[in-house]
């Protein structure tokens, strides 16, 4: 696979500091002289955001790239109008100018580093595969249009090139950077580009054919007063435990009245558990299954 | 000492969500009605902030009640407004309306339960001791104005009544809840209002004569590029270790250049280590030493 153009993006939500500071870090270092072949781009994806340390200014970001809103002029927000001028300077997809993107998250749940493919291809497919077998504590979750948005196109930032990955780095609070994700961060980028460097010369480092991911069910929302204010807190035997099964009976909410909730319906993997992006949403969690990907 | 007014004060800043959610379930618990020999006023400080999931508006509220700004109408910014809508209603101090507060935070920092006494006086330390006594992970820190602020006088909003504490409970990200936290949080609400109460009886339930405690030395601040912008991060040897003595060449920071910067001085205790509320101020964590308050 002849990957050439790559971006790598950071702060495409403002308050998670770890893709800005790892940007910055490998933009002083001189990373892209190390990749003489690559042609590889950092990309501060929403500055304004980042300058307020808050997670966007009028809407998500990485929500704002469906092919019908990138053509609407009429979308006042500061996001919208940020989402066409990426897409002009590095896409659309099928201009081919944008060929791989890195686009680097943090999450409040605890869900190690997590990777999310921008499309369902046996390239990214094989090549989460090898950063699964390279690194600790990794997962992959897919998360298809039709089950995030109900949608049948990519609302994500990274549906611009056909190849690549939301690397997704927790737990941690937004608007800090830990070193020890950080270095964790920059260790996923190493590994990626390694892969695409082989895959450029036809190589193949890994016999694996297959690998196990998350596939996306849907959300689980708060319990909620007729305000529509939240009423209950993540029960504490919930709370950290993503990727870990959830069966029937088991504890899911607190209620403010001190009524425990539990999960009703077949067992399903939560991850996202208590994202503090999510609340504004009533989101508490979202629920996946298991599946396994031949590629 | 006889103690009657009572505010419990959560969401003074108002991305720190424990505090919020603690109020509106004590309220809807109809908590109140355990006390009746006690007249507790339940407060969300930040209403605005809170609704915009972020720490202020237009200046940290809990800086805000320095008693000559409390004076000064000309002052334009939401909470320096906020501030004297409070300090008139629970305050000042003179004016005997609020005998005591607690005012509940959130840390990103590794702090377990911290207490922090609005004034340094015996009645003060000595409920912090029994809380010291009766909960995990409690460690007691005392700023003085001056030692904070270079000023004589005390910019908390606890400031306003003559006994009380901060609870400072971590580590936990902005804009959410965890359940354990919430639930240290009420446990130490409850233990404190015991104290009150055996003291209006005049009934003594300890005979700790003296508490250890942490007394703040001063800000260490991110080193800085040429346009003033943070040019490293906390070492990942120190994150986490809040309360735990820091030595001369113990590491710190590491530097975007690869450097690893090291501890120089005389050994101190660090706290507040990576909090996300002082990156805008470029303080990277607190020292303190540790001290013993006898009462």
């Amino acid at each position: 696979m002849d990957i050439r153009n790559i971006v790598i993006a950071g702060g495409t939500h403002g308050n998670e500091y770890t893709g800005v500071y790892l940007i910055k870090k490998l933009e002083q270092a001189g990373f892209q002289e190390k990749y003489p072949d690559l042609s590889i781009d950092f990309m501060l994806g929403n500055p304004k955001a980042y300058e307020q340390g808050v997670r966007f200014i009028d809407f998500d970001l990485n929500r704002s790239f469906l092919p019908q809103e990138l053509e609407d002029l009429s979308m006042e927000g500061y996001e919208a109008n940020r989402a066409k001028a990426i897409n002009h300077h590095y896409g659309p997809q099928s201009a081919n100018k944008t060929d791989f993107m890195i686009d680097v998250h943090t999450t409040t749940s605890n869900m190690g580093v997590t990777l999310i493919p921008n499309y369902d291809n046996p390239y990214n497919f094989q090549l989460l595969s090898y950063l699964k077998e390279e690194m600790d504590d990794v997962s992959i979750f897919y998360s298809s249009p039709e089950s995030f948005t109900g949608e049948v196109e990519n609302p994500f930032m990274f549906s611009i090139a056909p190849y690549g990955f939301v690397l997704e780095i927790g737990p941690t609070a937004n608007g800090l950077v830990r070193h020890d994700l950080l270095e964790k961060a920059e260790q996923a980028i190493v590994k990626a580009l390694e892969f695409v460097e082989a895959k450029k010369r036809s190589e193949d480092f890994s016999t694996a054919s297959q690998v196990e991911y998350y596939d996306n069910i849907g959300p689980v929302y708060y319990p909620t007063d007729k305000d529509g204010a939240i009423s209950a807190v993540v029960h504490k035997d919930l709370q950290d435990r993503d990727f870990q099964l959830l069966n029937e009976g088991d504890p899911i909410f607190a209620h403010f009245s001190g009524e425990t909730i539990c999960h009703e319906g077949v067992p399903a993997y939560p991850i996202f558990i208590n994202e503090a992006a999510y609340y504004y949403k009533r989101v508490a969690f979202t629920m996946a299954q298991k599946k396994t990907k031949h590629f």
